[in-house]
């Protein structure tokens, strides 16, 4: 069963906005198994819009429409499904309610776009919207399928999970699909097929088992797909594919699921019982803000401290003034300073610190700007590493806290 | 004149990877005044590309494709477009020399896939690729060009910006386009709809001027857009529409460009000579995260802290034991001393603070998740203020951080 999606709004074809929407949905189908093939994205005009449902819904099972069914006049979608599917709009009650009902709880004025949202085409299945106010739809048409959603993303995601996925999962059978992701970071993509050497010896020679070498400043994914008609012949074909990968570049791979690394060092700190505390000078926050983003971290994360002045880094951390004017703020010695008085100050087990020049300015021929020192102190050992992290500022605050991470993890598994 | 983007790889069709090449080379050809009508996900599947080549270059003026020039064995896209022009590879001289430099740089030995990515269509105009190792490629038939690039963003990016755009500014004379974006926050996509009223009142209605509306978790963006043939008359009209939306929803509208928030505060701070410092709980370091995303924000920002522990609150920032004990962690009591102890640990003129209930857990019936209070400090006042920001983490911290920095924004201006 394919699948074809088709994303709206003109916000997407300037750049705007960046879109999510079509990944989202992509990857829930795959989970059930439908493939999608196929996305495109054209703006709010009828012409473009039109000519999308036609060839999408001509060459495939499955058709996702996502956008344009907002209350402003420039969402036209609804207007448009009407037209494809030769019917006509009407007023569905239970939708009606369902905004009444949210209209109340946020205790603002019923509008007349408002009440439009309930407007819905008579020949479509309504798809209830239980975080929004725009209804989504879907067309059965001889075993195809149309879904059309609205674009805000946390509502297309509820509709799709709640409603969609449920829905196609009894609707087909087919092929069981197998993802496994091994991240690793740490090494170049070259080098990492390099160290890799002959394909064959990962996935076979039966073409049911493909492997994806997928690059970000984070590092490279490596994916491992296999389609087969039985899931337990899936299932043995991809762990013997890890194996083979792990064998011979498992060190790199610090997780084999979608997990981020401060889930990883979540874990590893969970179940050592452990507790970590940081200093950040360049990354600015950005190594707190990822620890924190996983729910729980409370048991194991104490604090963080962003240390950006330099009268900070002394009076709240403890580094000697004469090190700061000897060696400078980005030094190996400030950063050992930072990692062991964020450890002694937050009374934490372990600490990791950055301090480096995330640029665009303010680098020298000596301490150029991508220059990143990272400190980690436990009880037994203070030490830094020295980094260059490149000369984007964004990227270089990924990097830098990607690399602590990383040295926490590997300090936690005791590897060198 | 338009265009057509095609983005390759079966990590975008099962969504695993965001595409934001699409939106990047969508956003720039727009500034030379070339439309993006339509953008096209394809896999790493050769009959799929090479439909996907055939239509775009049919019905468009430009072709734009990324991905699939990697040096690993799914990367297809050479040999495509090579049987797409009916042309064979070459051995690109420049390029292998300029392969051979990064190899030495980076203290790395050349092996036959580096060696390969020097390889390119006889047909083609090679686009020098600075910053990587696989070169671009331009074909050019009848007055219209495709142009093939790597996938990695920043390697796009720089060939876009340093050679296609200014390639096609040269080619392209047409219509000229302006967009002007108010990014508002603290208001609903509904109600800002609503109290601008009647859109035509807004953008006229000869046609040229469209005016889209954009929500997203950290406000709703409004974007005026002029297509017109004078550059005078386009800028008139534009200034002409923003007045009138001005008039109407000007105190929500925090950026006329596309500055964020913490843009936005951190030229205020700078213009009034003030700085700043953040006490965090909920948000864990996204606050300070975003302003240090900021070049040049150390002329202003001294630092923060994330007192995730009780103890640090206590301890660092001087939070009553009795008041937490009394009112709990999360409270406005709370939330004020924490802003007030932020200010005078880090002797800075301002200060912001967050304490909520970020979940998915925690949350009680007196105190749900989603509950966030935000405090501010200066020399005159302290007070904070009561929000709820919804049960999806990632969605809370940003949230929370977008009404700290408006909070902020909205004292510096002395708005109410």
């Amino acid at each position: 069963m394919n699948a074809e999606i088709i994303t709206i709004g003109d916000e997407l074809l300037i750049g705007q906005i960046i879109n999510t929407n079509q990944a989202y949905i992509a990857e829930q189908l795959n989970t059930v198994g439908i493939d999608c093939r196929r996305m495109t994205t054209v703006g709010d005009n009828a012409k473009d819009i039109s000519e999308a449902f036609v060839t999408a819904f001509r060459r495939s099972h499955v058709v996702c429409v996502t956008g344009g069914l907002g209350p402003t006049h420039d969402d036209i979608t609804k207007k448009l499904v009407c037209e494809f599917f030769a019917t006509d709009l009407v007023m569905h009650e239970p939708t009606l309610e369902h905004i009444n009902t949210i209209a109340q709880r946020r205790n603002i004025a019923m509008i007349q776009s408002n009440i439009d949202q309930a407007l819905v085409p008579r020949a479509c299945t309504v798809i209830p919207n239980p975080v929004g106010t725009a209804p989504g739809m879907m067309f059965e048409r001889e075993n195809k399928y149309f879904f059309v959603l609205p674009g805000v993303p946390y509502e297309m995601k509820e509709m799709i999970d709640q409603w969609i996925l449920p829905f196609l999962q009894q609707k087909h059978t087919g092929l069981v699909v197998r993802h496994r992701t091994l991240k690793t970071t740490g090494i170049g993509e070259s080098m990492l097929a390099n160290e890799i050497g002959d394909v064959d010896a990962v996935i076979g020679t039966d073409g049911t088992t493909t492997l994806a070498f997928l690059p970000n400043p984070m590092g490279t994914k490596l994916r491992i797909t296999v389609k087969d008609p039985s899931a337990q012949s899936a299932e043995k074909k991809i762990n013997q594919a890890e194996k083979v990968l792990r064998s011979k570049i498992g060190k790199y791979v610090y997780s084999d699921d979608e997990k981020d690394l401060e889930d990883v060092i979540g874990v590893l700190l969970k179940e050592r019982s452990l507790t970590l505390s940081t200093a950040e000078s360049c990354t600015g926050g950005l190594l707190a803000h990822r620890i924190t983003n996983i729910p729980g971290c409370s048991e194991y994360f104490l604090g963080g401290f962003v240390t950006y002045h330099n009268r900070l880094k002394m009076e709240e951390l403890g580094v000697p003034e004469s090190m700061i004017a000897d060696h400078g703020a980005v030094s190996k010695e400030v950063a050992e300073a930072l990692a062991a008085g964020a450890r002694s100050t937050a009374a934490a087990d372990l600490a990791l610190s950055t301090t480096g020049i995330a640029g665009p300015t303010g680098g020298t021929p000596e301490k150029p700007v991508g220059l990143c020192w990272i400190g980690y102190s436990d009880a037994n050992s203070t030490f830094a590493l020295k980094f260059n992290f490149g000369d984007n500022r964004t990227r270089f605050k990924d990097r830098a806290t990607q690399a602590a991470l990383e040295l926490l993890r590997r300090k936690l598994l005791k590897m060198q």
